[in-house]
């Protein structure tokens, strides 16, 4: 197959950049038939795209685009189990988490819809189980707390959905009495925020690890084992505080037992399923479960099956995955942008930008095609948000008149949690969705020097007070913010990221920029080697070694300067003991 | 004044690119001559920029931008009172809010500095009374909680300290029993998440706004009002319960009055304090020596204005602030960056990212020169950013493999919360810690497919493992994290993108961008328009009329799906009362 950026379809719209160019979104807008156009539904949610910098023509064009890059075939690989991930020889089967029961989801000819399900039943079994008290901690207490630990993949999702129920009334019905909280940093700081105020006997861990070694992980993991340990011996033996207090979310049963885990206490998941893909596995399941039942995940999950089909059926042109891929890859490669802002108006969103951040940008940042070949262009770019209004008093300065940031608005038709307060002319909620509702638009409209003349700005002034405008965003509007809506929104945002790389030719599915830094070529410091060298100048005030001059330098203004932590470290470890 | 891109260090510098271009950090990591020039300190911290892509060469042309910019006239300038905020007519002070009670800083001939003190001392007598259970609630209950009501400048800054202390021993004395919380969007689920758990008879709410008119602000204001009252009435008038439990910091006495605050309350600031910079004004101090006494924030004025006198006083080439600014030019105009990553070493700092979003997007996202002129290059970056090492296993993929980011690493020698684990080869901090050194290496070095080759990676494999490395950053290594440390960090970053805008030739001290949306020329929706259109829909199901054909389906939509929420709403409020 040829390079896309061979095709006569890449070239087609570089050709068309210039055409685009003279066109303006003031007044494009006006237009009826092409506002009209440029929205696609899915159920009742909306995507409106009029205020892209986009013509009928360029969207035929990126059709073009998604059929020289085999949109279609790649999808349909996906769905159907293929090995897609080929620089790890994995299929890419997330949406077999989340397909229900009856269906059937092959990876080498074997059908792994009962095993998800398998695992699903024991999560809604367990979950049932701490809920009620049943499953009790070692001393009998009912586990109220429970502390998720892992990183990245096993973090930013499960927190992401953790969130943005908090103030879902139903979830927070089930969540009465209960905590959830997430430890992923190894930061010390992260543990003790965790821990603040959560009561050993009643507290639940969950190791969310895919092989059960990620360093960070299972520092944390054993660092709350010791908690556990050191606040409940003398009540039960360390291999009863561990069997009835952690439990794990990992692949590698045989490393979960030798950390103390009850076999009936893992949970499993599968090589298909990729770490930044996996909140709809046991990983963000089973903490989702314990912290808001059963029911909130079922219908989480039934959220993100309902856009997987969405996704895997619906015509390109009304496909909101598509058309979120496509005018994606439009803004980054044809047009030039680095960055997009993800702006919920919604402060239950407040963590998403994180999720889609390690989504999108640990997926697409690639240098090379997944056939290993070097792109000439960048793929990827950074993501980054905080729900609107607080955006707007925040960077929105920039959005709105330094650089060109593509913008994704969210909204929701209806509040989760509504006010509506005496001798205000709208609810609260309508006064957040008139700001979704106007930004869109004063960023396509900006304002003109003309305009300024008009409204009586001082001529001094006026240049400081024209907005371009012209600067592209799109808008989602869906009916109200809960569990199954959160998993359209998350799968949405998944098959977005799937359809740029399939577009582009990355792997979006590998990730071996992370793995840099662990280990290093000589000269250059690697955390092991850095670890190391700090353990040995620790216990006999060795001078770290192999170093290039600057890390050597920061080693010893470091080691020189954490002298009294380390003190107050053994000490903090004397007393706690 | 020519203009900046037109001077001869600007040329030259434009020219030096391809000097650079041809050179790599692996290269110029060895040489210990360049890595010791390439380091500042200022007392105990660190400013490591070894890994940024420059040359002695380098760094004397930019210095010399500097003086054709006339960086040391502009600092002067800001710091001598002089009205260099030219489009709004206003001094730039922000340093007046945490120089010395002896200190003299003159603004229209002025001393300011005796204002500055007698509303520290206000602040430190209330918050003492309050924190004393000396000035109670109208039940006759001390005051425990407090919710701190404003948004941009009157919210971010605020909130990263106070995240940031929360795990300091001293400061977490201090706040023992009590707690604060933010409440920022106008989105009725921020209200419901900041009041969740708080018993109103031990709840004070700071109501923050400089002009006492922010919308967002002031509805939240009343909502916090209407949750007061409607819980407390009977128990006291509304007019005592306003007293007892709204304080304000604006500086409107009348309008705060009109609120219902006692005159008592009420704690200025200047029109010499712009929004982002006022975390050391009465918008940070007040909420921050509620919650950790007043002593906590004297340490952090003090930290600040230690930092202040650094960027006035110490030679450019050692100065941080400058160094800083300097390398952020060199990477975002010269070398082509868009963005830039902040990554903390300290999960402390989770909010010092959005705040520096704030503070340098709001600053520096300007498309004119503060003459008015239009600029021929981009000014003001994208910042963004995670705590590592939560980063590393989310964005970094993209930063090690995909675009180039300039990254700003940052770590403490020592650990607020330091954990020392039995069997373990080092502290958690040191594990931490040997991440931090060990990514920015990695960044600079990469991996080379000969690297690959030699470590046995197979051949289709290698370009997927090839890192190109020659990444710039910048390391900064602080002694520890605590309130005086806080302030020069907040002030180092205050100032770096002073020196940005002095030297881009910008006005980083006005926001006429956030004023868009608000109100708009006709067919474009603004916030009015559509709060105005929406109320009527509401009140007699007009149909939205005078907007663009998109916004005109996207407010049916939106309606048409919000029956029911404004339905639920209706019932709440008539459940509530």
């Amino acid at each position: 197959m040829t390079a896309i950026y061979q095709s006569a379809a890449w070239a087609a719209l570089k050709e068309h950049v210039s055409t685009v160019d003279a066109l303006h979104l003031r007044d494009l807008m006006q237009d009826e038939a092409r506002c009209a156009a440029l929205t696609a539904q899915h159920g009742d949610i909306l995507l409106d795209f009029s205020r892209q910098r986009v013509t009928s023509e360029t969207m035929d064009m990126l059709f073009n685009l998604c059929e020289a890059a085999d949109l279609e075939g790649k999808r349909a690989a996906m769905f159907g189990g293929e090995k897609i991930n080929t620089t790890e020889g994995r299929a890419v089967f997330h949406v077999a988490l989340r397909a229900p029961r009856d269906a059937t989801m092959c990876v080498d000819g074997k059908n792994v819809i009962p095993d998800v399900h398998e695992v699903l039943d024991r999560i809604g079994d367990f979950a049932t189980r701490v809920r009620s008290g049943e499953f009790k901690g070692c001393t009998g207490k009912p586990l109220r707390n429970v502390v998720s630990v892992g990183i990245g993949g096993s973090y930013l999702g499960p927190e992401f959905v953790y969130e943005a129920l908090r103030t879902d009334k139903e979830a927070a019905v089930q969540a009465a009495g209960r905590r959830l909280r997430f430890l992923a940093n190894v930061d010390p700081v992260d543990a003790k925020r965790a821990l603040e105020g959560l009561d050993p006997e009643e507290t639940l861990v969950v190791v969310v690890s895919k092989t059960f070694t990620t360093a960070e992980t299972m520092l944390n993991a054993r660092t709350l084992k010791d908690w556990l340990v050191s606040h409940l011996k003398g009540k039960a033996t360390t291999e009863a505080i561990t069997k009835s207090h952690i439990v794990a979310v990992s692949t590698s049963v045989e490393k979960c037992q030798a950390f103390g885990v009850d076999a009936a206490n893992i949970f499993g998941f599968w090589d298909w399923v990729g770490g930044r893909y996996s909140v709809c596995s046991a990983v963000g399941a089973l903490p989702l479960a314990l912290q808001y039942g059963y029911d909130a995940v079922k219908a989480f999950l039934a959220g993100a099956h309902d856009m997987d089909r969405h996704f895997l059926e619906a015509p390109l042109r009304q496909n909101l995955p598509v058309l979120l891929g496509v005018l994606g890859v439009w803004n980054s490669t044809f047009l030039g942008s680095a960055c997009r802002a993800l702006l919920p108006y919604s402060q239950a969103l407040l963590r998403f930008a994180a999720h889609i951040q390690q989504v999108d940008m640990e997926s697409n940042g690639k240098r090379v095609a997944i056939d290993g070949t070097e792109l000439p262009f960048e793929a990827g770019e950074v993501d980054f948000g905080e729900p609107g209004t607080n955006g707007q008093h925040s960077f929105y300065q920039l959005i709105h008149q330094g650089r060109i940031v593509p913008c994704d608005f969210l909204g929701y038709c209806e509040s989760p949690a509504p006010v509506s307060l005496a001798g205000e002319p709208v609810t609260n909620h309508d006064e957040l969705m008139s700001n979704f509702f106007a930004q869109a638009d004063a960023l396509a409209y900006g304002k003109t020097a003309e305009q300024c003349a008009e409204e009586g700005v001082p001529e001094p002034l006026r240049p400081h007070k024209v907005f371009p405008g012209n600067r592209p965003s799109s808008s989602l509007l869906f009916p109200k913010l809960n569990a199954f809506s959160l998993g359209q929104l998350l799968a949405l945002y998944e098959h977005r990221t799937g359809v740029q790389g399939f577009i582009w030719g990355v792997n979006s599915f590998d990730q071996w920029g992370v793995e840099l830094g662990k280990q290093l070529a000589s000269k250059a410091s690697s955390t092991l080697e850095v670890r190391t060298e700090l353990s040995k100048a620790r216990s006999s005030n060795a001078v770290p070694e192999g170093f290039n001059p600057s890390t050597t330098a920061m080693l010893a203004h470091f080691l020189k300067h954490s002298a009294a932590g380390k003190l107050a470290a053994a000490e903090e470890l004397a007393t706690a003991k």
